[in-house]
């Protein structure tokens, strides 16, 4: 088979993109400490069509050199805004109809695997601290917690590959075909 | 909801978990450039208990102190082989019987969304370069080429992350309960 070409995939501007319709998806990031976690998470926000990204307490915002080496430009093409605290993010996100999902391992969580996204839904998905994970105020706060099965020695995925998960799981309820 | 603690989540030391059976899936990297991605390689495939890495050609290998910076460990308890050339991963892998899952965006792909791995299946899962993407031989040697649907303005996702939706969509069909 042949590789897709740059001109094959078509891929819009940020202009372009900027003006297209979103899906209803936000992600918030709780506290996120890495530029390079919060640069990726705009990558992968622009490929998965996600409305915003709330980034709340020390997650850092653009624009940072730092960000932008794993964003690569998704941090002018995704819209994000800046929250103090998580729990004001919540609410402005809840307040709009979004379903609010934390990512974190709890007891009573739902698997991942098994959470089927309503496709008229609106979801945000919390992601928290690299080492604290989500803070308990947003563990409390959310409708529904989701945990991504894990087997192994460690004791939990890097926060841009859960995001990219959890993200994955609704865009591929919600995306169009 | 109460978050678990590191006892809850009951994760076994590096002896025990390389003692456990694994799930019958391999990544294969070819010319993985950074290390940090093939440290998040291992990570990941740490938690979704893959079988093995076949690191190909420019592909680092452990030890490696920048490995262990995003690996964490990782690079201990996850089986990991180098072949010269991803030509001799994937013959291996077909020999022991794995159908060869190319990572890419080509021109008759499937989705990986729409891709249902038989849970009796094993899985070998090709993931290529940062910026040049699979080698055309090892997408011409594959058995199928899954491509990630994507919208944004970026030409692709972060290597690791797109390994790692590619690993949880088979992981999903094969896992325990």
């Amino acid at each position: 088979m042949e590789k897709k070409t740059i001109w094959d995939l078509g891929r819009p501007s940020v202009d372009q993109y900027r003006s297209r319709p979103k899906l209803p998806i936000a992600l918030i990031a709780d506290n996120i400490r890495s530029l390079n976690n919060i640069g990726s998470l705009f990558r992968t926000s622009d490929a998965f069509l996600v409305d915003r990204i709330a980034l709340c307490g020390i997650s850092a915002t653009p624009p940072s050199p730092e960000i932008h080496k794993t964003a690569l430009g998704a941090e002018d093409s995704v819209d994000w805004i800046h929250y103090p605290t998580v729990t004001e993010a919540i609410d402005a996100l809840r307040a709009d109809g979004f379903t609010i999902c934390c990512l974190e391992q709890v007891k009573g969580s739902v698997a991942l695997d098994k959470f089927r996204p309503d496709p008229n839904g609106k979801y945000a998905v919390i992601v928290g601290h690299e080492v604290d994970g989500v803070s308990q105020e947003a563990v409390d706060a959310a409708d529904i917690c989701l945990e991504i099965p894990q087997y192994g020695t460690k004791h939990s995925l890097n926060v841009s590959v859960s995001a990219a998960l959890a993200l994955w799981q609704i865009f591929t309820a919600l995306r169009p075909e």
